[in-house]
C-alpha cells in the first residue's frame, strides 16, 4: 500500500515551487502528518528539511530501520534533538531565510530551532505550506481515502443489529473499533461517537457508560484510519417508532445534508456549501439548533482544510475531499446528524460513503 | 468515579502558592490534561484562568452541558476563541504578570494571547507549573491509577492464548482493545505494539498486518484509558522453545527490571534508577541494546515527569508513580521488554502490575 517513492520527490518537487515563491530557500517541516506526507515516514518521531536542492530527513534511534525502509530523501539522520539537528543543517545548507511551521510548533520548539545560529538561521513562518499541497488529494490519496470510507460503512453495517434498548454505548463502539482493526484499521481517527436518547442531542456525545433507552435517536459518529487516510461517517437511528416530531426532524436534517451535497463543485465557495445546509434548517424552524459547521476537509488528519462554515472563504477545487454533516440537537429531547464524505470532481462531487441514509428505524 | 468537587478548589489552591512563589497574577491553563487536572473538564476543548482571587472557565458550544456538570470554576464562559477571550479575562482580572504554558502553546498561539492587549497583558512562561504538582499522585489518582493498571493486567490474561504462530498483530492488538473497552476503558493510552520474531527488535513495532512467526519473541506493549487515567505495561513472551541465547537474553532484562525496582524509594535520583537497570544490561554484555531510558512517569498523560533516563536529575518522592521498562534489542534477531507500573512509597516503591513475569513459552 505504499507509493512508489517518486510520489514523494514528486511532492517534495511542489514544495519547493512554493518555497520559491515564498521567498525562503528552504522549509522545516515538523508536523507529522505533514512529515508523512512530504517524506513518506509513518513513525511519531521524525523531520524533514527540504532545501531547494536537496531533503534530510532526521528520526531518533527507535525509528532509524523504519526509516529506511520508508523515507525518501538525499540524506538520513538519527540522533537525538531532531529540531536543533535539522535546524542546524538547514542553517548550514542555504544562506537565505528558513521556513517553519508556527502553527505547529510550539513556543519552546520554536526557540530551540531559533537558537541554532550556525551561520545565522534566518527563521520565518511557513504555516500551512505542506497543508495548501494536502488539501488537493492526487488519484493514490483518493483509492486510500475511499478505501478507508468503504471499510467504515462496512463497519456500520455489520454493528447495525447490536443497536438495541439495553445495550451500553462503549460496547457498541468497541464492537465497532474491534471490527475495525480486524478489517485492517490502524485505529479510529477520533473517538468514537455512540449517543443515544437525550445524549443524542450532544454534538459531541463520545460513547458512555449508559445504556441505550427504549426510545429515541442514537447518533453513531466514527471513522477509521487506513494506510494513514482517515474516514468520517455519522448516521443517525431512531430506537421504537418516531412519533411525528422526530420524522420532521430526521427529515430536515436529511434534506439539508442533501441540499449542501447538491451545492458542492469546483467554485463555489465553502460559505456557499455551508448555506446551503443552514438554509434549509433554518426553513425548517431549526435553525439555532444546527450548532456546529457543516463540514471539514480529510485526509492524513482528521479535520484539514477546507472548512465548511459560516465564514468559509476558500473555493473548492477538484480532488478536495470534505465531510458534509448538518444536525440538529433539541437540548434535552435528542438530536439528528446525517454525515458523508465527498470528492469534489470536475462537474460537481462524487459522494463515497455508501451507507443508505434512510431512517433507520430498530 | 469523578472525585468531589473540593479536589479541583484545592488543586486550585495548590496552584495560587506556585503564582505567588513565581511572581505571577494569574496563570491561564491551557494543556487540557493540565485544564483536566485542576477543573474536572474531561472534554478536548477548555481553558482555566487561575488568579490569586477567583477561577474562570472557557470552553465553546459543543460543551457547555458537560462544562456545567463537570467543571470547579467561578465563572463559565462558553464563546469561540477560548485563548483571545481567557487572555482578555485575564487581562480584565489582574493588573500583574500572567502565566502561560510555552512548552504546549504553539508560536500561533501564543500570538493570540500576546495580542490581548486590554490594560496591557504582561505575558510569562509558567511551563511545567501545573504538571510539577500533577508529579505527585494524591490518593484519589493512585486509586484510579491502580484501576487501569489492574484492568491492563486483565487484558493481558484474556488474550494470552491468542498469541499463537500465524495470528496476524493487529489482530492480537484487536482482541486487547475490545476486551479494553469491554472493560470500560474509554480508549488506549497509546497505539498498540505487537510485535514478533524480527519485529521484536524494534522498541516501537506497533502491530502491524504481518504474522506472528512459528517460533521467537513476541513483545506486548499497551495501556488503556480508565477514569482519564493511564496505565502501561509490557510483557514479552516465546513461541516455541526458547534457545540459551533467548533465555539469557530474558533473564537479563529480568534482572535488569528488578535492579531497577529495587532502586525506587525517596530521595534516588532518576539516573540512578536507569543506571540500576542499565548496569545489569552492561555487564551481560547487552549494554548497547538498551536503546531507550528505563522508565517515565505515568497519570493524566502517558508519558509524565520524571523521566528516568541517563540524565534525569528529579529525585523521587512518595506519590510519584513510573514505569520500569528496560529492554534489550538484537538488531535482525529479536527483543525483549518487560514492564510494569510502580508507586514511590516512604520506605521504597509498590509495584501495581500483578502479572507475572516468568518466561511464558507458547
Amino acid at each position: 500500500m505504499i507509493p512508489a517513492p517518486n510520489i514523494y520527490r514528486k511532492r517534495q518537487q511542489a514544495l519547493r515551487s512554493k518555497l520559491q515563491r515564498a521567498g525562503l530557500e528552504a522549509v522545516i517541516v515538523s508536523h507529522i502528518p505533514n512529515v508523512r506526507y512530504v517524506s513518506g515516514f509513518s513513525g511519531s518521531s521524525g523531520v524533514l528539511v527540504v532545501t531547494s536542492k536537496q531533503s534530510a530527513f532526521f528520526t531518533d534511534g527507535r525509528y532509524i530501520e523504519q526509516a529506511r525502509e520508508q523515507v525518501t530523501a538525499d540524506e538520513l539522520h538519527s540522533q537525538g534533538a531532531l529540531l536543533a539537528k535539522s535546524a542546524a543543517w538547514a542553517s548550514r545548507a542555504v544562506k537565505g531565510a528558513v521556513g517553519c511551521d508556527e502553527s505547529h510548533l510550539t513556543v519552546k520548539e520554536w526557540q530551540v530551532i531559533k537558537s541554532t545560529r550556525q551561520r545565522g538561521l534566518r527563521l520565518r513562518d511557513a504555516s500551512g505550506m505542506v497543508e495548501g499541497l494536502r488539501v488537493i488529494k492526487d488519484a493514490d490519496e483518493i483509492e486510500k481515502i475511499r478505501a478507508a470510507v468503504e471499510l467504515g460503512s462496512k463497519l456500520f453495517e455489520s454493528i447495525r443489529d447490536r443497536i438495541r434498548p439495553g445495550v451500553r454505548e462503549t460496547d457498541i463502539a468497541a464492537e465497532i473499533e474491534y471490527a475495525a482493526r480486524k478489517g485492517g484499521a490502524e485505529g479510529m481517527s477520533f473517538e468514537t461517537i455512540v449517543a443515544g436518547g437525550a445524549r443524542s442531542a450532544l454534538p459531541h456525545g463520545v460513547a458512555s457508560q449508559r445504556l441505550l433507552p427504549a426510545r429515541g435517536f442514537v447518533v453513531l459518529d466514527f471513522g477509521v484510519i487506513l494506510s494513514g487516510y482517515c474516514s468520517d461517517m455519522t448516521r443517525t437511528v431512531h430506537l421504537g417508532k418516531p412519533d411525528t416530531r422526530a420524522r420532521r426532524l430526521y427529515q430536515s436534517v436529511l434534506r439539508a445534508q442533501q441540499s449542501a451535497i447538491r451545492a458542492v463543485r469546483p467554485q463555489v465557495t465553502a460559505h456557499a456549501v455551508d448555506q446551503a445546509a443552514r438554509g434549509v434548517l433554518h426553513k425548517a424552524g431549526l435553525g439555532e439548533f444546527f450548532t456546529h459547521s457543516t463540514g471539514h476537509g480529510v485526509g492524513l488528519e482528521i479535520h484539514e482544510a477546507p472548512r465548511l462554515a459560516r465564514k468559509g472563504r476558500e473555493k473548492l477545487k477538484p480532488g478536495m475531499v470534505v465531510t458534509i454533516e448538518p444536525g440538529a440537537y433539541i437540548p434535552g429531547a435528542g438530536g439528528v446528524r446525517i454525515e458523508d464524505m465527498v470528492v469534489v470532481t470536475q462537474g460537481g462531487c462524487e459522494v463515497l460513503t455508501p451507507t443508505t441514509k434512510e431512517l433507520i428505524v430498530i
